[in-house]
């Protein structure tokens, strides 16, 4: 079972204040990175893996998607969502992904953003996906990047020259990872970038981008603290097919 | 025209005593796991692109290969590449990888050692190599990883509770990198490794596999040394196939 950190009072509460909660998708700066590794969706039907307050499913069905189906493990998240959501193509599912089973070749696109990272047995949630997709069908997901996630002491660092750097240490060393974002002892699990890419392959992917995600000049000059984004990833973008 | 580092002779005195210089390609800990991305090399006609003294190129042979060209800048080393090597199926080629052009599909294999992070022009030399492979050829490399190499302050450094941890900053910021590794001055390229695999697809290859490699329990028990690589990855290892 996985831990349901977005149920958490405190969790929830600070998610629900961040851009991205806000906002929606465009207040996550890597979406038009993420978008441009979607395919077209008319007519496609669509899996949202950790699928959050809908915002997704909403934009899919936008873009003339069949239908969605919502995934996620937060009765919080998922309450609001429905709230949210008028189109009956838009289901939503509370599961874990631990765990979830889905039926064979009934997607065509299975999307996430920013949840991967929380799963414990990626291999078989990609396995998973994979006999759920269309021959032909994308995978297209974000996750935090190991680089962000590695170290026991992830943070900045001051050096002598009066700079900061961001400390990699046990890159190699797989498994979770405990921090205090928004709530105490959030669990993630950290996993080489080759493992997550390997994992995919292995699983029948065919690995169409790897985006280590930085933003652009403008956004920099719009929101001058993304420029730390230049100096470590924290986040990963990648486009799988089957 | 590349920087010709391995011609400078503070450099080529400090690579020659280097283990992997010394002992061959059971000198480099990651070997095993490069040598595992290689096909059976029976038949095959091989390239190996900054191949150095000649290890690689040996090896081919006796694993019955058909031929094997080895291209490199260095006149010293190619000096003695061509001193160890007596099988006429082996030719060596002296040739810039900024400027190197290949016939087409003339190559079943194409292996790079610890080179290609030299190379500015990355996408060039992988469109060369891409039409230089018969269908279904591999292309299988190691480079420096670009964890290793971002930071302007590459090394490990001493953080608060006495451990030691790796810098990383300027990720996002591809271009070179000047180092002094056996001499001054020795410059890199740094790219992202989501770049090099876009590079790669972008070309036409498919991705089989991507290890950041790190050693295995045995090599850390015979080498303690070794114990670093599974802190931040000093290398990655490249499989593709057209």
């Amino acid at each position: 079972m996985a831990q349901n950190i977005y149920d958490t009072p405190e969790f929830f509460d600070g998610y629900s204040r961040l851009d991205r909660s806000v906002r929606g998708l465009d207040g996550g700066p890597e979406w038009p990175a993420l978008r441009a590794l979607l395919p077209d969706l008319r007519g496609k039907r669509v899996l949202d893996l950790g699928c959050g307050f809908g915002w997704m499913a909403r934009w899919a069905i936008s873009q003339r998607a069949a239908s969605v189906l919502g995934v996620d493990l937060s009765e919080n998240m998922l309450s609001r969502a429905k709230a949210e959501t008028a189109d009956p193509a838009v289901r939503y599912l509370r599961a874990d992904l631990e765990s979830l089973e889905l039926p064979h070749e009934t997607f065509d696109v299975t999307f996430s953003s920013l949840a991967l990272h929380y799963v414990e047995d990626f291999a078989r949630l990609v396995g998973e996906v994979f006999q759920a997709l269309a021959s032909g069908g994308h995978f297209v997901f974000s996750i935090e990047h190991p680089i962000y996630m590695a170290s026991t002491r992830a943070g900045w660092m001051a050096t002598k020259d009066g700079g900061r750097t961001w400390p990699v240490d046990h890159y190699a060393v797989e498994g979770p990872r405990v921090t205090d974002w928004l709530a105490k002892g959030v669990r993630k699990q950290h996993r080489t970038l080759g493992t997550t890419l390997n994992t995919l392959i292995d699983a029948g992917f065919t690995i169409r981008r790897v985006e280590e995600w930085s933003p652009t000049p403008e956004q920099v000059a719009a929101q001058p603290s993304l420029a730390d984004e230049l100096e470590r990833p924290m986040m990963v973008l990648v486009g799988a097919q089957k």
